[in-house]
C-alpha cells in the first residue's frame, strides 16, 4: 500500500563525507556531511552542500578548496564527532585523534587515518534554500594502498565507507552483500 | 602506505538513483544514474547529473519535473537495465516489467514497483563539465507503507536499496550491518 509522505531531504543511501578545509591561521578542520555526490565525470566533480553558519562554508569561500574524507567502519565514531560540534569551538582533529595532513594539490588537510580522500578545487557555487552547494574539481585522491584492488582503484569491500541511514535510521551502516554486476545483470532484459 | 591517484569521480558509497521523466507523447521512461544527492534541507532538494546526449536530458529540461526512484535489492537487475539502453529505442518500463504511475504532484512518472520515490520539481540548472546537474525540489514522496518505520520515515533496512561501488569494484550492494548511532556515537569526544 502506497503512502504519500511529506517533502523531506532523505535519500537512501547517502554517503558520509568528512569535509576538510583550513580556517584561520591555517588550523585545520573537519565536518561531517551527508548532502553531497559525484556532479560530473569530466573533469570528475563533486557537489557538496554546506550551511552559510558553518565554518567550513566560511573556510571553502576564502581558500576555494577542500578535500572529502570518506571515513572506513573504525572511523565511524570520529566521523559522528565531527558533526557535533564546531571548530570555531574546537580543534576536531586533536579531540578525534586524527592527523591533518596538507594536500599538495589544494590548500586543504586531508584526514591521514582515513582510507580514501578526495583533493578538491573549488569550481562553482550555487545557493540552494538552506544550502550552498560548492561543486570542486578532483584534482587528485589520495588513497590507502591497502583499500587498493583491480587498476589501482578503490575496492569498496576494503574501504569498508560508512553511509548515513538518514532521518528515518538515525544510524551509519557499512557495505554488505554483493547484490548484482553492474553494467551486466541488466543484459537479461532486451537489448 | 599513501598512493596518489588520477583524478577519477569516484565517491563510496554512490547511490543508485532511477530517474523517472516523461517523453514525446508521455512516454514514459527510466534512467540509472549515480551521480547525485540532497542538495539542500528546507526546501528538502536533490541534485542529479545527466549528460546532454540523454533522452532524460531532453525530458526534464521539457518538463522541469523528474522523479527519483530508489531500487530494493530484489529489482537490481532491473536498475542496472535501465543504464544499459536509450529510451530512444526501448520502453524500459516495459521490457524490465515495471509499472509507471504518474506522480499526482509533477509531470513525471515513478515506479509503482520500487519501495520508495522522491517526485521533484526542477529549480536550478547547472553546467559542470561532461553533465548537466538538475537540481530539483522534492515535493512529495510515495513510499511502500512497509519500508516505513518510526514518524512514518522509511527505514533503510526495510527499504534494503542498493548501491554502486563505483569503478573499482563494478557491482551493486547491499546495506550492511549498522557500524554506530548518527548524532550519538561521537558523544565519546569532547563536547
Amino acid at each position: 500500500m502506497k503512502k504519500f509522505l511529506a517533502p523531506q531531504p532523505i535519500l537512501l543511501p547517502s554517503p558520509v563525507l568528512i569535509i576538510g578545509t583550513y580556517g584561520e591561521n591555517d588550523t585545520p578542520n573537519i565536518m561531517n556531511a551527508a548532502w553531497g555526490g559525484i556532479a560530473a565525470s569530466k573533469p570528475p566533480c563533486i557537489s557538496i552542500s554546506v550551511q552559510p553558519i558553518r565554518l567550513t562554508h566560511e573556510n571553502i569561500v576564502k581558500n576555494k578548496a577542500f578535500t572529502v574524507n570518506i571515513p572506513s567502519e573504525k572511523y565511524a565514531k570520529q566521523a559522528d564527532y565531527t558533526g557535533l560540534v564546531s571548530g570555531r569551538e574546537f580543534n576536531k582533529f586533536e579531540e578525534a585523534k586524527l592527523t591533518a595532513e596538507k594536500s599538495a594539490l589544494v590548500h586543504a588537510p586531508y584526514i591521514k587515518e582515513f582510507p580514501y580522500c578526495l583533493e578538491c578545487k573549488l569550481v562553482d557555487t550555487v545557493s540552494v534554500g538552506s544550502h550552498t552547494m560548492f561543486i570542486g574539481e578532483i584534482v587528485g585522491i589520495v588513497a590507502d594502498g591497502k583499500v587498493l584492488g583491480k587498476n589501482n582503484l578503490p575496492d569498496i569491500k576494503k574501504v569498508k565507507p560508512i553511509m548515513f541511514g538518514s532521518f528515518g535510521s538515525r544510524a551509519y551502516y557499512g557495505v554488505g552483500n554483493k547484490i548484482a554486476d553492474a553494467f551486466s545483470a541488466g543484459k537479461k532484459y532486451k537489448l
